[in-house]
């Protein structure tokens, strides 16, 4: 049986070297700030959102929660942003996706050294040219190299991504091939999502489809990284077959308490380095 | 035998096309105007910066070319660009690549709207968020997608890349998943080659190793194209062995003529769109 990769213990273990860094800000009379502008009423969102302030609170970061109701004018979210642009004691700004389409753009009016996500064209450039020292890489892909870079080489190595998102394929390919991985990205629209998903040696599904990867799709020794999610009859429920692949993987990420708390120690790393930064 | 594809006649339609709107321009008094900053005296850079000049001449587009020895202080490069990035009638700068190590932040400086390679991170960003019509496309990349768009739908495609440079394979990459391919990324540092060449609907290669790519790496039918470039014995080769693979493929570029005549229209194309911008 393959080892069960602990995302609870990893986080806490990052959470606590935060705390220390915190502390030091402290006494140069810093204290990281994060805000969090969640539009509309998604229940999975405001979730989320009270996870993230919560952990601020655990951690020492000031937190701010903005809320707009669904109908909200672009121009008053604009004008939200512009104004958190400019505060001083605010050094990550958070607008919690999902949003209306019509107001993807103000994303990219977050100024790219307090986009703690790490969503604006600049960032996301700054990695894809092997720049990562002057970007800020987006949570779960950088939770989930921070689980691979712990385990193995990447020089090399042949990684399927099943998800082609912005948010998590992408910048996660892009960070692999800064480690030299071979890299294949499918999704949706992939032909015979088996013949990728069999020859990889790292496997990281993002699909969002309960129990799309079956133990016949994966090759023995294979880590498995799930950051599948989905809700089958009130449970949680991964990409991934976990009792059966579990039975073929070397490593592999649980249903729950593997990705998700990576996610969010990386975004209060992330605000941690940005009030670094905003000391230089 | 597969089809030859030809990159010179595809070249010729695009220029022509652009004849039309640099006239169109020109009635509003826009003459497009593109700034090349060559460092240094690589033969080939020189070469490539001629070609550049001689196809602005031809089309009608304004061209200044910029010489700096290879010892130049980095403030002096500088120095040009912000006043580049100024003058009203540049809309586009190009740093001929390559350039000494030191010098690379220097791309960063040219503004997104006047960057006609697409190497500045808000436009690769804007691309790997599938926002292209907020970025400037880097013209290789951009050449070898017309020459596809013309072939197939390229969604659920198996297409390989073999190149992971932020130039070719990277942006490459992300064009095709805006269109749903699936699509790998090789390199140097990929082990067995063959089994991701082989599984290709379409191969695109930029190694610069000549005749990387034997017939029996790919299958019947694939389209390949060929952006490598490499002079063997006086003679210029690509990364595919030609005249055993065109026999096994559909449609194949030549060794001469293929890519290389196309990158050169995109950047013609990207400096008229630049000039067009610049009347919003």
């Amino acid at each position: 049986m393959g080892k069960i990769i602990d995302g609870r213990a990893k986080a806490a273990e990052i959470k606590s070297a935060l705390r220390e860094e915190i502390a030091n800000l402290k006494k140069k009379n810093i204290i990281p700030g994060l805000a969090t502008i969640l539009i509309g009423s998604d229940p999975g969102s405001i979730v989320y959102v009270n996870m993230k302030q919560k952990t601020c609170q655990e951690l020492g970061i000031y937190s701010e929660k903005i809320t707009f109701p669904e109908s909200i004018e672009a121009e008053e979210v604009e004008k939200e942003i512009l104004n958190l642009n400019k505060r001083e004691d605010i050094h990550g700004i958070l607008v919690q996706l999902p949003i209306p389409p019509e107001l993807k753009y103000i994303l990219d009016l977050i100024v790219p050294y307090k986009d703690v996500d790490g969503f604006h064209p600049e960032n996301v450039g700054n990695v894809a040219n092997n720049n990562e020292e002057n970007a800020f890489i987006p949570c779960t892909p950088q939770g989930i190299l921070s689980f691979l870079e712990d385990l193995t080489d990447l020089k090399g190595k042949n990684v399927t991504i099943v998800n082609h998102s912005p948010v998590v394929g992408r910048p996660l390919a892009n960070l692999l091939l800064n480690r030299d991985a071979t890299v294949t990205v499918c999704h949706v629209h992939t032909i015979n999502l088996q013949q990728f998903t069999k020859n990889a040696d790292i496997l990281i599904t993002a699909a969002g489809v309960p129990h799309l990867i079956k133990a016949d799709m994966v090759k023995q020794g294979v880590i498995v990284i799930d950051a599948g999610f989905s809700r089958v009859e009130g449970k949680i429920v991964g990409d991934v077959d976990f009792e059966a692949v579990k039975e073929i993987a070397s490593h592999i990420t649980p249903p729950t308490g593997g990705v998700g708390p990576m996610t969010i120690a990386m975004l209060m790393k992330n605000t941690v380095k940005a009030a670094s930064l905003s000391l230089e």
